[in-house]
């Protein structure tokens, strides 16, 4: 087997909601055979770990109807169209939290679920943080969570904070701030 | 706001695939409104990171049509139908790489992707290998990577490891072994 790649051979929109869109595709395999994958059609998204001066991060608590519970997670979201991975980190961080981010750091992307999603997702640091008013959307209902870092830090250990994204967000900006 | 639930008021079926099942539910918001959540029901999955006695890790190269490149990851899958998360992952090991798992340590349990999915991810450390035979899915094309630990850590920090899950599963790897 020479390489892994699989050939697209025909693509369909299996279903096309407000938030989900889900793709049947049929593909040549490795081996000459014909298989199939389905995916979520995702944009991308961002997530950010918004420092304040006195060394607390601002995590939101959000009810996360898919899991039937409060979890505690970074302010993320989704990338508009049209948008860049930037501009909708500074976005995600004024709607969620209310606060218009200075100073925006790159830390790193990752695949959230490269199982059945093809979403890239955008890490940043967010610092200099200016209040702003948060306009949260219309089905969007968060509480904002000041935690010191390493409370954060030693949360994410002890699993009181098991949202992934969120885990290694915070774990590249622990990194990048003690460099 | 007392309380961020979302009580659920109807639940629909989208879409039933061979991998994917997508659920459309109608839900009573906080603020008495009614809202609208869409998300995939999956029955959890595993992850496991397969250490070898001479420090090596395990991983495994594939191609994720999703995504599409190639990607390293640790071994992965879903849980089966009234399976244990245990089972699922001496199964995934056994199935992806070709061993037999001696010792098996549940590290922690995560939510790779709560905007859009119910999925919970349990990862593992598995020691005390015992060669066996391979038995991948007809439709997986999976190449065994061994990676010494260290070397693995620092594919995490430059971004070639880019896989949530593998990413925190090593982390917490690391954490245990160190302990």
């Amino acid at each position: 087997m020479e390489s892994l790649f699989e050939k697209k051979l025909k693509s369909e929109i299996i279903f096309q909601g407000e938030l989900i869109d889900l793709r049947r595709d049929e593909v040549l395999l490795p081996d000459g055979n014909i298989g199939l994958r389905e995916y979520i059609n995702h944009p991308g998204a961002v997530c950010c770990v918004p420092l304040l001066p006195d060394g607390r991060v601002l995590f939101i608590k959000q009810y996360r109807y898919a899991i039937n519970s409060e979890i505690i997670e970074l302010p993320a979201g989704k990338i508009d169209k049209n948008e860049s991975p930037e501009c909708a980190a500074r976005r995600e961080i004024e709607e969620e939290i209310g606060y218009k981010t200075k100073e925006l750091t790159l830390l790193t992307k990752i695949y959230p679920a490269v199982g059945f999603a093809n979403e890239i997702m955008w890490i940043y640091l967010s610092q200099s943080l200016e209040k702003s008013i948060p306009r949260t959307d219309e089905d969007e209902f968060i509480i904002v969570l000041p935690l010191n870092f390493e409370k954060a830090m030693s949360m994410i250990w002890n699993g009181q904070i098991r949202d992934a994204k969120s885990i290694i967000a915070l774990q590249w900006a622990n990194r990048f701030l003690k460099k």
